[in-house]
């Protein structure tokens, strides 16, 4: 077994602490990777809240970059030394259709998620990556693209991929009119990857003071979704709206910015959608997961190409703490990321 | 004017009763039809169910076939003696995005439907088809196709449009699987058009009566909704169901019989839709209209090749509360329709 350390939470109230604990030898298929760089996502501090007071130890963590330290036996990818990415999924049946077709997330028997989850094969919990290695299957992990810095790439792994996947999916390029709701850790990739694509692209926020923001990140037009007037003005134009506020909100507005046959995707997971039928009258409501291994690597060619990354503040693992806090209060432009080795 | 005879109703607990009244003078684009059968539509009993008691007489019927009587000045497709079709809209504004793609039931100023509506020029309300004549833009009038029972046509009009067009948009065709929820006049056209494509059907019906009759029709797979072990083996399987049962109902069982990125139409107009973000993962949840003049066309031209119709029953247009009361109690195989003139 290898030794590890990392950052546990044990309870909601309780900060994360230092945890001492060991990775698997490694399978024949299996990496090894020594953890440079961990974002910092909403749902890990969901995570941690959602948990009961004395839990056994969870170490949070699944978008990462780091430098490989070992392989297995039939790993023919890659070589120690090399400099990679893993994101939210270590692992799936590989024999379902959504396996085959390379979207993982939408494994038939649920894949192994990269904490909080199960291994496959021995059922063992999966510990994430606010840790100093992880060890994986060789399927799941990716090339750092060269030349694009380790720490911002980090939340391409999950915050990325998971709105690059439904952008892709709507087939969205030029000639296209795209809306983004929300402006945090998925919002922020979500509008340079509209805009990289070619796509006219609407921010909606509801904080004005971040219009400036939103059109330094590329947006062509910012409506306050507050302001009725304003949400009335683009009532029809959009081709694709793409929401990326967590939490329950109505979505008729967003409905309604719609054209005819538009589509309205959700990022986020609340409770249930309300939604009258005539606000889906010809068009589309749909929930995306993350995108599977296929879509990861053509999003990392993507960024490679257009030297696309996150907005990151870089934090030391031992400050996970205070990245959670400032996290609570929205308090990041765009996205925490733990260095964890140099 | 022209005077013309038809079938009123004055409120909700009222049998409908004789009413003569007037059609319009042909304007130069408007076609006058004799017409010779009309469908009874379920959204008609709802209609006269929804009125206030003692209201201004209103005239049903929005699918219907007849024959040419006069044409305006600038009417050149149809000449008196010509059998014609006309659906459930009578005019459109003609500028907008919707108009412009031939989608007019989503005309942006919303259009001018058969009763119950408005005339788009002078306002007036439209009164429908259980009449002797109507008076309609040239645009909204179809060839019947040739070798088609008229009666049997009528309902195409609408409730075969209805379903054809998200059929069509879906890209209904071999290799595809369908499944058709509700076995009434929407369905039995459903399970006609989507066998006709090439698609594998299965029909979801609460009656295991109906089962025999599913299979009539052409359905491959017959599901019994009620049955939680037949709906479990049907989960992850289909690309599109299309849903025609009417009033509010569990829409999860069907996102359920979904495979990854399929759809689930709704035709049916609830109040609302409470749907759990879990059961549209990966797929969506869409709500059609009627189709328009393309896709009418479309499907008479299809229906004619394939010589494909309603199953009606026809009664005398006198007979008409008779219909309504059998309506009320699903007492029809699959479609009434009302013999005006011979």
């Amino acid at each position: 077994m290898r030794a590890v350390t990392g950052f546990a939470a044990s309870g909601p109230r309780e900060p994360l602490r230092p945890f001492e604990f060991t990775r698997r030898d490694l399978r024949p298929d299996d990496v090894a990777v020594r953890v440079t760089h961990v974002g910092v996502c909403h749902s890990e501090l969901h995570a941690v809240e959602a948990m009961a007071a004395g839990s056994p130890p969870l170490v949070p963590g699944h978008e990462f970059t780091g430098e490989v330290t070992a392989v297995g036996a039939e790993v023919t990818r890659f070589r120690v030394g090399d400099a990679v990415a893993v994101g939210n999924i270590v692992d799936s049946c590989g024999r379902c259709d959504s396996c085959r077709a390379h979207r993982e997330p939408y494994c038939a028997e649920f894949p192994a998620t990269t904490y909080g989850g199960r291994d496959l094969h021995d059922g063992s919990p999966t510990q994430g990556a606010y840790s100093t290695e992880y060890v994986v299957r060789d399927a799941f992990v990716y090339a750092l693209p060269a030349g694009l810095d380790a720490a911002a790439v980090a939340p391409l792994m999950c915050a990325g991929v998971t709105t690059w996947s439904p952008l892709r999916r709507a087939g969205v390029g030029p000639g296209q009119q795209v809306g983004i709701v929300g402006l945090g850790g998925l919002g922020h990739l979500a509008v340079r990857f509209a805009v990289a694509m070619g796509a006219r692209v609407t921010v909606f926020t509801s904080s004005p003071a971040k219009e400036a923001d939103a059109r330094a990140l590329g947006a062509h037009d910012v409506v306050v979704s507050t302001d009725p007037a304003a949400m009335a003005a683009v009532a029809g134009r959009l081709d694709l709206v793409l929401d990326t506020a967590s939490g329950a909100h109505d979505l008729a507005p967003y409905l309604a910015a719609l054209r005819l046959d538009g589509t309205l995707c959700v990022l986020g997971l609340p409770e249930q959608y309300v939604v009258s039928p005539m606000s889906l009258l010809g068009r589309s409501l749909t929930v995306s997961g993350s995108g599977g291994t296929a879509e990861t690597q053509e999003m990392l060619d993507f960024c490679g190409e257009h030297g696309l990354t996150a907005d990151v503040e870089v934090l030391p693992l031992a400050e996970v703490n205070t990245a959670f806090e400032r996290l609570r209060r929205n308090d990041v432009r765009y996205r925490f990321v733990l260095a964890v080795a140099s």
